[in-house]
C-alpha cells in the first residue's frame, strides 16, 4: 500500500499535548495528574506496547503542571520507555504484590500531600482504575492532605481533537479495512463456516497492511442477525443470510471502527429496506456533522430517519462515538451528550435499528469533522445492500 | 488441524464452577461476589465477546452464595447473555453516564446492606476496577451497611486449576502456535522488515487455526535483543541478529503464551551460551514442577541455573506464571509466591537472563501440572539456538 504513515510521533507532538494539558491544569488549579491507563500513558509519553494485556503490573505516568511527565513503571518496561521522550523514569522490580509502585508514588506525592495540593485522577465516565483497588485505597490513605479531583474531562477534551499525524494513522487504518471489505466477494461465500469468515477477514486486513485486528465481531442469520457483539460460531453462511462484520483494525496503535452488511445470495425485502434507512440516516449524519453542532443534535438528526422503521421503542442507545487510540472514545452521539463538535475530531456515525422478528441492523462510517462536508475515512458503504455470490 | 475442541462449555462446567465458589464463599461467610472484569464474568457465565474492548460500558455479574449468578448488563449484551446458562438478566440502556447500572445494583444490594451482609469484591493483586471509580464510590456510599471483603483469593484459587475442557482449549492454542513457529524458516528471513516478521507470524497463526493473536511482542538485535515488550519497528532483520517472538494466540478465548528465539544466519557464542543456559533452566523447571512444590521453589530451582551467567543483579523478576483465559494469570513463579502447585494448573516456565552489553534473553514453555513429568503443551524448544537461513 502506498503512503504508509511514519510510525510514532515527533517529540513536538508530545510537547504540544503537554502544553495543552498543562494550560487546562493551570485553569483548574490542578498540580498534577496521575495516569495509569494504556491510552493515557501512551498519549503523553509515546510508550506503546501490547504488554498491558498482562494484568500483573500497574504502570503510572505523572503529569505535573510545570514540568515533563515522570514515568513510574515496572523495570521490564524501562528499556522501551527510554526510547520515548520521557527522561525521569523510576522503576521497581515487579511484580511485587506488597509494593507495586506504592513506595515510589508515596515519595513522589508526599510533598504535594503536605501542602494540600490538588491531584487529578481519571474517575469519570468510560474510565477504569487500572491498579488494584486495595493498593489505591492504601495509597490515598497515606496521602491525607491530597485534594483529589476528577481529571476525566481535562484529558478527554484534549484527546477528542486529533492532530494531523493522528488523523493520518486513523485514515490509513480505515483505508486498510476498506480495502479488505472491498474483497468481500472473494473471501466470503455461501457455505463458509462463520468462524472461517472471521479468519478470512482478519487475514485480509493483515495482508492489506494492518498491524492487528483487535476487534472483530459480527452476526449472520436468515432475514437478519440478532446480535452484534458475538464471537464466531461454526454455523455455515446460508443463502438469504444477512451478514455483518464490525472491525477494529489497528495501524501503529490507531483504530478504525466500522462495519459492513452483505446479503448471501439474495437479500429479503425488509432487510434491504432497513439497509436503505440506515444508509439515509448516515447521509443525514454527514450533513449535520459540522463544527459547532452537538452530539445530541447529530443523534437526533439520524434518529429521525431511523424512527421511520425502528421498533426498539427508543432503546437504540447511541449512534456513534469518538475514535482513535481506542476502538471507542468519547464523545457519544446520544441524547445525553452535548459535546460540541470541533474541527479534527474523528468520530463514527453508527445508526442502528431493530426490525422484523427481533432483528437488528447496524451501519457505520468513520469521519473527520472539518469545515463543510466531513472527510470520510472509511470508503462509503454501497447505497443498496450488497449481495455476495449473486446467483 | 485435527481434533479441534468444541467451542464453549456444557452447562455442567458452569455448575461445577458455581458450586466450588459457593463452597468457598460459605467458608468465608461471604453472601455474594460482585464481578466486573472480563475473565471473571466469562468464567462464571460463559459470556464471551470482544466488546469489552470498548471502555464505554461497565458489565456486572453477581454471584450469590445460594443461587445462580445474576447478570446486570447493558441492553446491547442481552441477546448474547441469553445464550448462556444465566437466567436472571437485568439490563439498562447504556451508555447512561448518570446511571450506568448503579440503580440496578442498588436495588440488588439494598437488602444485603440493610442486614449488614458481606459482599466480596476483587481488589487485590493483578485486579483492576473495571467501572468508573466515581461510580464505585457513589455506589458504596449508598450501601453503608455492606461489609466489603476482598474476594481476589477466592476467585483466583478456583481459576488457577483448570478443567479438562479448559486444558484442551489451551493445548489446542499451544499446538497452533507451535506449528506456526515450526514454519519459522519459511516465514522469517534476513532482510525482512521486523514489522513484516510480526505480520507473517500473525497470519501463520491464523492459517494454523488461531481465532486471534491478541499478544505479539518481540525483539531483534545483533548479538542479542535489549527489550522484550516492543511493537515492531521497520528495521530489517540482519545476519547475526538474535530474534525473539513472544506470542499470545487464542482459541475460543483461551491463550497460549510462549516465545521462541532464533539466530539470523549465524548466532554469536555468548547468545548461544545464554540460550543453552535458559534451556537447561527450563529442564530443571520441568523436573521441579510437581503437585506439592511451591512457585517459590520452582523459581529458585530455575534461578540457580540462571545465576551461572545472569548479570541482572537479581532483578530477574518472575520466571513464569499461570495461563488460561488471560495471557498471564496467577500464580507467579517468584520468591514472593508460596502458592502450592496442584494437578491441572496450567503454567508457563519462563526463565530469563541478562548478558553481554545490556542484552536480555527469555525462553518459555507452557505446561500442565500432573503427577510425574508435566505435560508439555508447547512443542519443546530446540536444545540449541536454531538458525534461520543457515548460509
Amino acid at each position: 500500500m502506498a503512503n504508509v504513515p511514519e510510525r510514532g510521533f515527533p517529540v513536538s507532538e508530545f510537547e504540544g499535548r503537554l502544553q495543552r494539558i498543562q494550560a487546562l491544569m493551570e485553569d483548574e488549579g490542578v498540580e498534577g495528574i496521575l495516569l495509569m491507563s494504556e491510552p493515557e500513558v501512551r498519549y503523553f509519553s509515546g510508550f506503546h506496547t501490547l504488554f498491558w494485556q498482562s494484568p500483573t503490573r500497574p504502570w503510572f505516568l505523572f503529569v505535573p503542571v510545570d514540568s515533563k511527565p515522570i514515568a513510574i513503571i515496572p523495570e521490564i518496561g524501562a528499556a522501551l520507555m527510554r526510547e520515548t521522550w520521557i527522561e525521569d523514569i523510576r522503576t521497581w522490580s515487579a511484580p511485587s504484590p506488597d509494593d507495586d509502585g506504592i513506595s515510589l508514588l508515596l515519595n513522589l506525592f508526599n510533598p504535594l500531600s503536605k501542602q494540600g495540593g490538588r491531584l487529578g485522577i481519571m474517575k469519570g465516565h468510560e474510565t477504569s482504575l487500572r491498579m488494584p483497588l486495595a493498593d489505591y485505597e492504601r495509597l490515598m490513605a497515606s496521602l491525607p492532605g491530597l485534594d483529589l479531583v476528577d481529571a476525566t474531562n481535562l484529558v478527554r477534551s484534549l484527546r477528542m481533537v486529533k492532530s494531523g499525524a493522528e488523523i493520518e494513522k486513523i485514515a490509513h487504518t480505515c483505508g486498510i479495512a476498506s480495502n479488505a471489505f472491498g474483497r468481500a466477494n472473494k473471501i466470503f461465500f455461501e457455505g463458509q463456516p462463520f468462524a472461517e469468515t472471521f479468519r478470512a477477514f482478519r487475514m485480509e486486513c493483515l495482508a492489506q497492511g494492518a498491524d492487528d485486528v483487535p476487534y472483530l465481531a459480527g452476526g449472520a442469520g436468515i432475514g437478519g442477525y440478532q446480535d452484534i457483539i458475538s464471537p464466531p460460531s461454526q454455523r455455515l453462511l446460508q443463502k438469504g443470510d444477512i451478514l455483518m462484520l464490525d472491525t477494529g483494525a489497528t495501524f501503529d496503535g490507531y483504530y478504525c471502527d466500522f462495519d459492513r452488511n452483505y446479503a448471501i445470495g439474495k437479500g429479503d425485502e425488509l432487510s434491504r429496506r432497513a439497509y436503505g434507512t440506515l444508509w439515509r440516516a448516515t447521509e443525514v449524519g454527514l450533513e449535520v456533522a459540522r463544527p459547532g453542532a452537538t452530539c445530541r443534535e447529530l443523534f437526533q438528526a439520524m434518529n429521525e430517519v431511523i424512527a421511520e422503521m425502528d421498533c426498539s421503542e427508543g432503546r437504540v442507545g447511541r449512534m456513534g462515538h469518538g475514535l482513535g487510540m481506542q476502538l471507542t472514545e468519547q464523545p457519544s452521539h446520544a441524547a445525553f451528550d452535548e459535546t460540541v463538535l470541533e474541527e479534527n475530531m474523528v468520530i463514527t456515525l453508527e445508526p442502528s435499528l431493530s426490525y422484523g422478528d427481533g432483528r437488528i441492523m447496524v451501519h457505520e462510517e468513520n469521519i473527520v469533522i472539518q469545515k463543510g462536508t466531513p472527510r470520510l475515512l472509511s470508503k462509503r458503504a454501497d447505497q443498496e445492500l450488497p449481495i455476495i455470490g449473486r446467483s
